[in-house]
This record gives structure tokens, C-alpha cells and sequence, in this order.
């Protein structure tokens, strides 16, 4: 398969990409805005991937190429430039696309970092509600910690949690999920339970700063 | 040190009344809105700790005695009768009570269960508006499955995460659930980082309702 990660050069991004193309056979294609940052990104992502004897499948493209090129569409972006994201890349998408969000709305305040959804309910409501119709979204990702995953070195053992109104969309993206090793896909059901999946991540970034014990907090279920 | 529940008949004060009376050394005070229900719920806990040769030390009062009786009270009410609980007990408890709160509100459909607070912002919030001044507040044990507290036989290996504006008060109930075997307690910081602690419980029962092998879920940070 094909993975694009747009706004594959930011921390999320990066960390997603390190992971897939260490972890499964699949082809990733990192995307920005600017070309030329996605192959500057891809660069530094080979090194570290050759450092560890790992063959790299990673490519650099605009937003709009990697969409197009991909089978599964990751919005890596900020959560306020999620919904501008899906309509800049809406003609690369069709039903044969999936498009994955992982991105939470949060403020922050010197008592720690709050949800904050837009008005959808999620912002991976708001992805399904300005992707066409024709696309299937699924939310995932949404609280992995970005330097947890970028530390190859780092033994996951975390759950990502699966919101999806699309089955087969959903059974997709949890099976590549569940080839990133040490990394576990549960299913939370329809994009109507997105908010609570998303709560997670403020607080998991919350359990950081008030337990000194813990840095880079992801989540286990059981 | 003695510990109220008050509403200590329902699911969630069983599995406590259960957890404390066989882990600690503290003693337990069952409330209920009819003391008569308290000491019959009493019968049913000492049964099943005798049945482990485990002491009982546990004792059944209607909500206002023992709340009177106890260092620390803990709400284990329906989240609508929350605020009405605080204002039953309120002469009976001052600065030196601890009032905990494990409360959730939530509304289901056919989706799942979904996270619904108060205009507090959470249902831990309400209780520390609703509570005297001079009264601590630590929101705890919001997101332990009350069956998997009640089976005696059953590992926890779970966290459980606090929240107060109050330290001391903090750290004694992180203290007193650290002494439950298997329990973890996490600081989340303030009353104000409640929201996102309180919208674990409707997630974790949605994981158990799409998760076919995950039965009482409970939740691990790491």
C-alpha cells in the first residue's frame, strides 16, 4: 500500500513515517505544502532509517501528489488546518481513498492543556463533515505521543484507538496500525464517539507534566 | 483512617467498600440514604470478605453519620444525585473531612456512551462548587469498572488519576488509593483538568461495548 502523511514534516508526521517505514512493507510518501521541505524532511528520515540497516521506502511530493499517489491519506497537519488541508487535496481523493485523522483541538492554560473541539463535536467530525462524501474517514492516531514514535529505539506497547462510520475503511487502517510493532488498534465504533478519544490526548500530555516519573505518555486498555 | 462511601450500596461502593476493607487496614463506613440498605449491603461485603479469611472491618450508617464518622467521604453516587449528596452531608463534614468524588456524566445512544458534564465543566467541579469552603475536593476513581473492583479475584494492574486544588488532600487519597493492590494513582494537576479524566469512563465502556475480547476496561498511562 501507499501511505501519505501531508504535513508529513511535522512531529507526528515524522514519527508515523519513521514507524511505517521501519516497521512494514508499505511505501511512504511525505507531504507539505512545499515540496522541497518534504524532501528535505525525507532526507533526514532516510538517515536515520539507514543508520539502523532499515531499507527506506520514503518519498517527498506536494499535499496534492502524495493524496493522489496514496491509498491511505494521513492528515498530519494542526488541528486548524485540517478542514483547508482536506479541501486543498478534495480532487486527489475518491472512494477508493481513506483519509486518517489523528489531529486534537486543545487549549492550554497554566493549569495544563484542555480539549477543545470545534463545533462539529471533534475535529474528526469536522474532517468526515469537509471531506466528499465519496471518502471514507477514519480517526486514529490521535494520542500517541510524536517523540514516543520517533525514537525507534522506544518499545511502544500502546493502544491507538478506531473511530469510522466506513468498516471496511476502518478494518484497513487498523490492520496497518497493528503492523506498527508494539502498537495495538481497538475499536471505539462510529465517528460519533470521536470526542472522547480525542480527550485522551490532553490528558495523557497533562499525566506528563504533573508525574515526573513519566515523559512521552501513551495508553494502554485492558 | 476511616473511609465513608456514601451511596456504598451501589456498584461503584461495592467494589471500593471490597477493595479497601480486604487491602487496607482502614475502616470502611457504608452509607446509604437508608441506613437499614447500608447494613444489609454490610452483610453481603463481610460474607464475601469471611469467604477469603479476610477481617471485615466494615460498618453500615445512613450517609450523614458516616459522612459525620469518617476522614474521608467518597461520593460513590449517581452522578445526578451528586450535588444533592454534598448538601445532605454538608454539617457533617469541615476542614479536616476529605470529600472524593468519582462521579461521571454521560449519555448514551446507539453509537455508545458520550461524555456529558455539567455547566461546571465536570461533574468534580460541581461537587467543589457545591461543597463547603473549608472542605477539600479530589475528583478519584472515575475510570475503575465497578466489576472488576468487586471480583476480589481479579489483578487490577490499572491507574487511577486525581485531580484537587488542594495538595495535602491530594496526596492522602493518592496515598489511600496506592494502597489498593494494583492500583497506580496519577496526578493530573487541578479541579480544572477534570473534564478530560471524567471522559475516560463513557471510553473505556465503549471500548468493552467494540472490543470483543475486553471486558471492564480499565486504562494504564506509561
Amino acid at each position: 500500500m501507499r501511505i501519505a502523511l501531508l504535513g508529513g514534516t511535522g512531529d507526528i508526521g515524522q514519527g508515523l513515517a519513521l514507524r511505517f517505514a521501519h516497521d512494514t512493507d508499505h511505501e511512504v510518501l511525505i507531504g507539505s505544502r512545499d515540496p522541497e521541505k518534504a524532501r528535505d524532511a525525507v532526507e533526514t528520515y532516510e538517515d536515520e532509517l539507514e543508520s539502523r540497516g532499515a531499507e527506506s521506502n520514503v518519498k517527498g511530493f506536494a499535499n496534492e501528489m502524495a493524496a493522489d499517489r496514496a491509498d491511505v491519506v494521513i492528515l498530519s497537519v494542526p488541528p486548524y488546518y485540517a478542514g483547508d488541508t482536506v479541501e486543498a487535496v478534495e480532487d486527489d481523493l475518491d472512494s477508493a481513498s481513506i483519509l486518517v485523522t489523528p489531529a486534537v483541538g486543545m487549549q492550554g492554560d497554566e493549569d495544563g492543556l484542555h480539549y477543545h473541539p470545534p463545533g462539529t463535536g471533534s475535529v474528526t467530525e469536522l474532517v468526515a463533515e469537509r471531506a466528499p462524501d465519496e471518502v471514507p474517514v477514519v480517526g486514529a492516531f490521535h494520542n500517541l505521543a510524536a517523540d514516543a514514535l520517533s525514537d525507534l529505539d522506544n518499545d511502544l506497547d500502546l493502544d491507538t484507538l478506531l473511530v469510522a462510520d466506513d468498516d471496511n475503511a476502518k478494518e484497513t487502517v487498523r490492520n496497518l496500525a497493528n503492523e506498527i510493532e508494539g502498537l495495538r488498534a481497538l475499536d471505539v465504533g462510529p465517528l460519533a464517539n470521536a470526542a472522547e478519544v480525542e480527550s485522551v490526548t490532553p490528558l495523557v500530555i497533562n499525566i506528563a507534566k504533573y508525574n515526573e516519573e513519566l515523559h512521552d505518555v501513551g495508553v494502554k486498555f485492558h
